[in-house]
């Protein structure tokens, strides 16, 4: 009998003949019945006349399986309860993320775009590396990387190759996806979602210029065998709209095709340059965001309805790219500032680098920043409060989206006498100008309910914070600086107004929590 | 014979009968002549049967002059040459300004909107801070100001008031007007300029909503006075948008009775919160811009082709409101970024104050802020650069500007093949998302002909830096500490294509000097 477990991937294999056509599409499909309901998925060959088929239970019990196509096998196993340190898929919950379990998870993102792509002693460290920091997330490639600090060619290409030099997905070079795999269970056992990047455009070898066909012969064998981890993620790409050679048509299909063959509906995404991908889509489930001002966390978050994931917005580094040479206070305050809105960021470190064109941002290895034990020290904090944090936004933010200009002035009209110049200032702005304002002087705040608020006030330096709590309860106030990484409870049973006393610089929280 | 010097203040004082109506728009008129060319300025009582002409000599030489009004006189005067420690009134030369006698001047302005209405002692002590200071211009109110942290009265107010109970301009207190004089005497004496605030929204004695007629009054009698200062300058309002008593029509009058009246023709601008005042106007000398996006300078510079003053961008301090909470390292930044691209910078100094409310923006005093001596350092490199900064640009910020989208489509296809498609990608963006962009990725960096080139990396942190300076000379490079306040010249010699190796910190700086 197959030992299993809840949230745990359950692999079957077989031997057979290896098949005869395509060695990705292959005819292969296992239906598991648990409790009167079935579920098919296909499996994956894997070279040699092996065959396999990756479940993943989501709920405990006995299930009984049956295999038809290339081998045939009948069979049933009882899934154990989870051990307690994994809690399934994430998947969305309104604009926040939980696990199947139900448990939430506030996402820690790194970015580690070739990590499966070094040798093995670098990727060794660089699992090493993920082990002892703050990050819950990696953003890593399917496809290997070339760009600058990226001129190194792989052990293993995920194909073979036809015989006039193309790339050949209906035959994967089986190494390739084993050693990739390696590297997703070290990951899964470290407790790491796995946003797995599917197409990018930093290539010479002809994998971003791939005709669609071929595409989604990649994909089929990919999701076979990748579908059943609980911790993948589908980003359909980073930067697709830098990949020259697929239409919007090709994206809309590689997001149907994957959506479609995917039985668990993990976390799908598309990484943008410019124009971010539609997020109101149906298939996506999260906005994946590259953008430098994390400000406009919530107002996406009220447009779509969805997650927002801040996927990149500079790394902290030093190199001469504009991208990748953020200060570690500032690499810190993007996640204050998204974190504290509800939304999820994502780190790089791209410090320039000697001969080895070791990045960690490509390649991985040791994290040398000052970014990190500063997320770590974040991530403690939000992970104590009692839930999701749920942006605070101000009136003047919200009179503006999605009305029209004669909307506005009767949205104004009704305004308190004493707020109204100031707005109807505001409002006989232009559409850019306005922006400009917003963006300028937003301010950094989120609630869990009225359990707990948590603002970040990044680059003001007040000496004094009035803050309003609600009357009906008894509050403590901690000053956090973030970037000391120090936290003084400043006050205790605390109700309505309260002046908080700070210290008058930079990177600066204020945590209220209800403690009656 | 009266004592007269080129680009200072003559006045002649007369004794006669008190005025019978308006003490303010009395009939007295000097016409000056030199070298057969005659000037004509009014003159102003100061009461007890005190009558004045002030004339500001732009030429040396021999200059006669005849009185006719109120009192009735003859007379001449030699203005001898300037003593070489004057230049003359500032006026500006396309995107810069110089003083009359062709000087550059690059001003580093501060803010002390209330110097002139606190007691002795407290002006005393902001004018010796003034004085050892860097800045040479400083914005300042004429009317006394009602707002947060400013709740004294002032020991005089410009005017007499009516049975009524309302303000008289026809009826000048001639101690207030004395009195704010010897202010401006020793701000000229400190070869500071004066950007004299005409109006502003924050009053509680009803200054801000005189009739219209008698705003007139009033400027008629403050033109008289002052505008034979060298150093003065006319700023309409400080916020003109927020004062809600005056239409556009009335700022309109406002500013064409100023330059009108004014013989002498200063720097005319208009400081706003939100709608700048339409810089394109005539009389209008300069842009006098609120605004925290000092990436813009540039913009504004080619949009309008006159200097760009950022009068107000926050100021360091520790207040709990936004504009009033700035680090010192981000206001030492907002001088680098403006200066280096040609505009003009305006500080102040906002500490949450104790009891006194003493809050230098406002009220003066002492500076505590650690800006200060940045901008010291950073006058002292600007002043001996060889002459005013111009903008660097890169070539994508220009190809938007003022185009249609046909035109901006038929400018990107003339590009070459490899910049086509990054730059069709931000081309695609809406208007909204281009400024984003630009804003968020703006490289700071001025040159003097091919003289002198300098970059401000601001919150990059590159560790080598690639420049480009001409083939055909020879240039000295300088790595540039602008927090620390450390120089260090790294190269020598050098021309083209050159790598700079850098600190991989923020707020470095880059001067590349031609030495041949």
């Amino acid at each position: 009998m197959t030992a299993a477990r809840q949230y745990e991937t359950l692999e079957l294999n077989f031997d057979g003949a290896a098949p005869a056509g395509s060695e990705a599409s292959i005819r292969l499909v296992a239906e598991f019945t648990h409790d009167g309901k079935s579920t098919a998925v296909k499996g994956f060959y894997r070279g040699k006349g092996k065959y396999s088929v990756r479940f993943l239970p989501e709920e405990t019990g006995d299930y009984t399986y049956r295999v038809t196509g290339e081998v045939k096998a009948e069979g049933s196993f009882t899934a154990a309860p989870s051990d307690e340190k994994h809690h399934g898929v994430v998947r969305p919950d309104g604009i926040h993320i939980r696990h199947e379990d139900g448990t939430w998870i506030t996402t820690f993102g790194t970015t580690v775009y070739a990590l499966a792509h070094q040798n093995k002693a670098l990727i060794d460290e660089t699992i090493q590396s993920l082990k002892y920091s703050p990050f819950n997330k990696v953003r890593m490639c399917v496809f290997p990387k070339h760009y600058n600090y990226n001129h190194n060619d792989p052990e293993y290409y995920p194909f073979e190759k036809r015989s006039d030099g193309s790339w050949d997905p209906d035959h994967p070079c089986f190494a390739f996806w084993d050693a990739f795999e390696f590297r997703l269970n070290q990951l899964f056992d470290l407790g790491i979602q796995v946003d797995l990047i599917l197409f990018h455009p930093y290539d010479r070898w002809g994998f971003a210029s791939m005709p669609q066909s071929d595409n989604l012969t990649y994909l089929d064998y990919l999701i076979r065998r990748f579908a059943a981890y609980p911790n993948i993620w589908w980003s359909l790409a980073n930067e697709y709209d830098l990949c020259l050679a697929k239409s919007m048509d090709d994206w809309c299909q590689i997001e149907e095709f994957v959506a479609s063959n995917d039985p668990y509906h993990h976390m799908l995404g598309n990484h943008q340059c410019f124009q971010p991908w539609p997020v109101e889509r149906k298939n996506v489930t999260h906005m994946s965001w590259q953008t430098k001002q994390v400000s406009r966390v919530a107002e996406m978050q009220r447009k779509y309805g969805k997650p927002v994931m801040i996927d990149e917005c500079r790394y902290e580094g030093t190199l001469p790219e504009y991208w990748g040479n953020m200060s570690a206070q500032d690499m810190t305050a993007q996640f204050w500032k998204t974190t504290v809105q509800g939304g999820y960021c994502t780190h790089g470190e791209t410090f320039y680098p000697g001969e080895d064109e070791i990045v960690w941002w490509a390649k991985g290895g040791k994290l040398r920043g000052e970014s990190p034990s500063r997320i770590a020290f974040l991530r403690k904090i939000v992970e104590r409060l009692p839930g999701p944090l749920d942006p605070c936004v101000r009136d003047l933010f919200t009179l503006f989206e999605g009305k029209t200009e004669e909307e506005i002035r009767a949205a104004i009209a009704k305004l308190p006498a004493e707020k109204r110049g100031f707005t109807a200032a505001v409002c006989a702005l232009d559409p850019v100008e306005r922006e400009r304002f917003f963006h300028s002087e937003y301010t950094y705040a989120g609630h869990v309910g009225e359990k707990a608020y948590l603002w970040y006030l990044g680059d003001q330096c007040p000496a004094v914070f009035p803050i309003s709590l609600p009357e009906n309860g008894k509050y403590s106030v901690t000053v956090i600086d973030t970037w000391e990484m120090e936290k003084e409870k400043v006050l205790k049973d605390v109700s309505g107004g309260v002046t908080v006393r700070l210290p008058g610089k930079n990177y600066v929280a204020v945590l209220a929590e209800k403690t009656d």
